[in-house]
């Protein structure tokens, strides 16, 4: 299928332009004014739309098992519900469990996500060490287009990967040419106010954002950037949600260490007094770690994206229904951590980032695709609307507006965080591998049509580090 | 003339790739892989060498009158220098004298511009106020392609801006849609303390940089930050040259204000122990403001740069001779301030900071043209090698080295600051305006070939302030 | 007179003990376990009770003359005012017009404040320059025991002092051993915020505040905090109320700047919702410079005094009852400027400081009174209990509480901007020069009983700085 | 023995004052002017001295066990040379072997120490942790007098506490009103690079910084604090040696909590030049932790005492010999880490400190003694000439100056970090417990004079953390 995209304002990261643009093939073919429309061309009118690239989202957990059960959204009403939403392209976790083998998990996962209606990429979690451990990660990275790799620095006595881990993989990865990443928040004052809530009787859904304060994250973001910046390997922060640990990430890079944050739709718009909610079902639908923060802590979060120390958008797309989230009724800790988002990321951050003025229209295409296409190495076959590129487009009107919830959501499960928002902007039309797969509130994913998406090892910042290190 | 340049990497702020890039009629034509080379054409064997975008310079001051004389380099022989280092277009500055006319003073400053070798644009500064000075803001935008006004908070009793010509000429420059720029040091203190160091009988240059301390950068540079705040204006500060203002910059970028920091060359590489010399020519050979400064200012700047607070890099070229600068041979505060650079600033950024790990290949090409092209809203006219840009480029050889010294530059005067040094990454050729204007040393620059750029006002951070004014 | 405070727990700076104190002649005799009781002494049950120095407010204005009209408490009714909440000692302000003689000015407050019923001393302003004010600051500091000078970095084409005069005044106060102080605030942008405000219609007291906002605040602190350290002059910023300002302060005190901060009890307790009153009356009464702020600048002032960035508490004390405040009924740059609160301070400070963890009982002390009487060189005479300091002791029941009301206070003028709010913790007796002139409510102030307070020069902090000077 | 201080000035915290200081019975009897000389008194012509409070050193290691053997100075021998540069207390450290008990360790240090001259207590480090350990901690404080505990976060495989550790024993600190300190370096980290350095073939003294670079120690003074603020317990950081430390002692006091810094002599006065000597001897003499560090860093430790982020100085006094040193002649790690400096610090920190003018006499007082005696609580028995106090007394002699070395040292060892450096401010006198035991260079030390000093616990600041707990 080849399809013209006719009239429309392009928006990359560098700019905006007049452009029609052509895809074939899951290509981009060309980008330019007045391109002749060749024979059989389906004609897409963007007179009025902006024409972006389809959005990464660098974070979501897609059919992710937990406790005998699973999440709500498996790879492909996963990926078809970021369809709907603009979203083009994910980045998945494989999480080996202790002692499990990273390859093993590897293809567990790599086979779930084959019926995946879009693009698909891993992370892959280092949650124990042995030697074949640091054998795996050269494999996964050699030979199967991982070039990033996840530490859990919380959840004790179960992933949690303490310094010796943390030392010992971030520099494997930085021979490898591959990026480490942490969830930051420590794991052994998370394990101690749990338990001191659950003793003072604290047991429902409102006692969760108390185990895990600011400060526990903060702490954890800046212990991760100091082994990153004494063993000189760069380091991309996962869901920062609050001042503490953006200002790690902010020291860090006004000293010239390249470090990376990633920020949730969810954190930067919804705040902490959703845990107060009388009803266990609402909080509880809120419970995921980072939990959701005060709004000072939001106003912190959009003013680091604004100054370019928060570089990426993502969700923690992770599912969970009522039914499962119950598990936790009588103690918080038992909650399954999720919320969804994938769906709404792109709505979310253009009505609350550009309608603001907070963000132009370039910026917000650096945040929801450019950024993290350059940072996972994946530039410019993502990230970008130039011939070449993939196809993965949307169309955005920046007048229409519409009313999230749980009631026209594609994305399974019954709960949406952003139940109830109306905002303006949002997605018209998504084009994926040259597929139209979303129109004008049309749904057309088709299950397996995603494609893994391999990333190779040492983008331009590592041969950046190595000079750095040969020159000290 | 139409020129294809073969088998090159080109560089671009967002990634370098393999391509051929054919230029014609004073654009880039294209740029692909194995382009067909069309009869008659020029073509440079690139091979082993990268295709940048030429450098911009955003601070020149090219023929420049002072006390009855001008400095060295007029606007052909330092656009010509310019071009011999890579550098294709400058931004200089036209400064009206208190109560002269903006637009007599534009006038003059685009006749004595003509005799260019490369491109040229013009900040303009507002150095008092009236009427007629809100009036020619407005012509200057909206007929003559200006779209940034300078100011000066120094050179108390001549032409500082004091907090009200501030005050009111960055309202002005946000309705008109211009940048408003700044020279950021305390005019008052810097008066205080010549007239003190005179009065203890210090009269050498090593007293000129202990009249402008780093305290009086940052203190202006907080100044005028705070000002643009308030009035919800972007702000560019021109050559950043220590902790303290770096520090204000960074402060606001961190809290989400478009504040831009340009840093010179000279600055970067270049301390304040030059002002010992005992000779001094050579102490006074040095004398510009701000004066350079301790090493750990320059390493302080060079993490600007790297983190993406400081996005520009310049030279405040200004170049006067022996006899000039003898002007202050018993009185420091008399030696003309300047020192020259455009003809090394690339070589000189490339050998301090890609050699060393500091910058990759393309981050040199956002500090040394693409972040000046968006800032000053000249993308992707300029800073890009894309088909539709000027044809600007040139071809660096990362394994050519040369020893930077007076004897062997093209620029006028007999001064070098960088004189003796050795730098590895040099340019081979230089196309300016689709011409191949210097080859392996040969500099072919003709008068009057550049062009003035008219520069439009309305930038899309325009748009974002707009927007972000409205929600307040 | 002799008093023997018997059985209370002292509080001092730097410790709490159980002491008795014996007080004769105006003066502190003994502190220590079960003095002897002279003949006929009186004594005074302190049991369970703290006995602390009497507080120091650095910042009132008694009397001020306004436009034909005056505040309402003169230097009685203030001072007794104080008394009553447990303020022995204020320090006032001589504000010379512009042009007049500042012996001129100081000898007119002088008279006018031989009524106060507790000692006084003065702050002198600069608010002009010629070298008549250069003469008469050498006048006041050695023959009149002033120590201090003022500058207001506000009200344009009033008694603001620029640049130059800051400078000039800056350097003569060190020179004399004198600190300079400021009201920081950029009075450009403020007199442009002012006129778009009421240009746009927005001329009710709910504008104040929006053209005072935090960064004009932020910008005059960082501006006077730099010219301080280019001079090696102290500095005392009087009245900081927001992040901005705090936040240059405690820069300048991290790299080792000897910079003090002054809060008002106010700042620390009422936020801006007062100014969205809809009563002219209720909005107006809170109407001050710097305004009230939002909740979290509060949150970053109490901050600052638990970390030693801030040092003392004061007031501003400038009351005008609601006729004078009427007279900007139409045109909010018209309602003058000023609120109440010396006798409200140290219950609020208990309350809002102690009771909450914030302070210690020493803390208190350190910031009421202590920190003060050092800063200004009239330590130990005053802000210690210690044998030979002046006999101005306040005694505290901390389980005591109170609701304050225009209709309790004994303050004049006709509204109170603590009203309604209970406290716990407050003064029992208050003796003031060996006098006690306070006791369970009953107020004993005798006009005249105060005595100006000669504070002298060079405390020990200038000889350190002139060390440093040297060091150089 | 009676003795008289005359004619001196006496320097304290809060103020210098002229004054004569009557000591009897171990104790100070009066402080006054022209006090009345009982018979038989010793009578010291203190015109022209400073008349301070004996130092206080809050970090030795004296007869210091390590590998069958045992450092140079023992506890008379450090406590002596103490004496000689007027420091009249220390506190040392009971650092038990894991799985050791805290009780046996205890007493088995009280029995070393019985041979002390001067005063002394003990910090006791927690190494490990069961169930003894949390009742030892209690019985500790409530029993023995100890009032703080150490932790140290290097040395891994032998004594480094893990964050949970951490965790568990602040918590239970909190809870006996004692405090937690922590040496802090990340032990992960140091043991990787110590790895590498050896693989390398750096197995030299020179080695040693390059292990335990300052972020090593920036990011466990982070986490410390961090665990310390979501425990709500005070900190107190032993020898900050850098600028990220500081930094985060900054950072963190600035937000109102209550963390300590302590800083040594030698980190304030020499820089990591030291391990470039050609002599293992020399380099090896340095090796100490944290290491020395570079310029930048000292002059940010002086600004942290400038600016009250820290807050005592120390020695770390731990002395061994080349012998000893050279366990580690062929690999740095093996190293014997220690240096002196008990008898050094007053006087380095005097020429250094107040002779630049960075301190004034009383702030000198305040990191040589007072501060040191209030944080751990035996204020004012130490820490202030005052009746009632400890007579422990300096006289200092402003103009006396010497040549430091091991040549003159009382000190054990044949080591002096100090060697050759010219001071000028020498103690004159050092009276300990009433006692003469210094006189102009004749030392009269005993054995066994010194006592044990029991440190209460709870002191001033935890009845305000408890609020604040209650608070919230
Ligand atoms: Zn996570
Ligand atoms: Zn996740
Ligand atoms: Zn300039
Ligand atoms: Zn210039
Ligand atoms: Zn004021
Ligand atoms: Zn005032
Ligand atoms: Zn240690
Ligand atoms: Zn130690």
């Amino acid at each position: 299928m080849s399809i013209l995209i006719r009239g429309g304002t392009v928006v990359n990261a560098d700019r905006e332009f007049q452009a029609d643009v052509l895809c074939d093939d899951g290509k981009i073919l060309a980008v330019g004014e007045q391109l002749e429309a060749p024979v059989g061309v389906e004609i897409i009118d963007a007179a009025g739309l902006y024409v972006m690239p389809g959005g990464i989202d660098p974070h979501t957990h897609m059919q992710l098992p937990f406790m005998g059960t699973v999440t709500q959204d498996d790879f492909f009403t996963g990926t078809a519900a970021g369809l709907a939403g603009g979203t083009t392209s994910i980045i998945d976790f494989v999480i080996p469990d202790p002692r499990q083998s990273l390859m093993e998990a590897f293809h567990l996962w790599r086979g779930w996500a084959e019926k995946s209606a879009a693009d698909y990429s891993f992370h892959v979690a280092v949650t124990w060490w042995d030697d074949s451990v640091h054998a795996d990660m050269g494999k996964l990275v050699q030979e199967h287009g991982v070039n990033s790799f996840k530490h859990f620095m919380a959840y004790k006595n179960a992933i949690m990967a303490d310094d010796e881990i943390l030392v010992k993989s971030f520099s494997r990865a930085l021979e490898l040419g591959a990026m480490p990443t942490v969830h930051a928040e420590n794991g052994e004052l998370v394990y101690l106010l749990q338990q001191r809530l659950l003793q003072e009787g604290k047991t429902g859904p409102d006692a969760h954002p108390l185990s895990r304060p600011p400060m526990v994250e903060g702490e954890a973001a800046q212990r991760a950037i100091a082994i990153a910046n004494v063993l000189n390997t760069p380091l991309y922060v996962v869901h920062v949600s609050c001042a503490e640990s953006l200002g790690a990430i902010t020291r860090a890079r006004a000293s010239g260490q390249r470090v990376f944050g990633e920020v949730l739709a969810g954190h930067l718009t919804i705040n902490d007094s959703v845990y107060q909610h009388p009803e266990f079902e609402q909080a509880a639908g809120h419970v995921m770690s980072p939990p959701f923060r005060s709004s000072s802590h939001q106003q912190a979060l959009w003013q680091g994206l604004q100054g370019g120390n928060l570089h990426t958008t993502a969700t923690d797309h992770c599912t969970f229904c009522a039914e499962q989230k119950a598990a936790g009724k009588d103690n918080f800790t038992k909650i399954p951590n999720g919320c969804g988002g994938i769906e709404e990321r792109m709505m979310v951050l253009w009505d609350a980032g550009v309608n603001t003025g907070r963000l132009t229209p370039s910026e917000f295409v650096k945040v929801t695709s450019a950024n993290c296409a350059q940072i996972f190495n994946i530039y410019p076959r993502k990230g970008v609307i130039a011939a070449g590129a993939d196809a993965d487009i949307v169309l955005w009107d920046a007048e229409g507006s519409k009313t999230l919830s749980v009631k026209t959501q594609f994305s399974k499960g019954d709960f949406n965080v952003f139940e109830g928002r109306t905002v303006k902007g949002i997605p018209t039309h998504t084009i994926s591998g040259g597929q139209l797969v979303f129109k004008e509130g049309d749904l057309r994913a088709v299950a397996g049509r995603g494609k893994y998406v391999k990333r190779p090892p040492f983008s331009a910042m590592f041969g950046a580090l190595s000079k750095m290190h040969n020159a000290i």
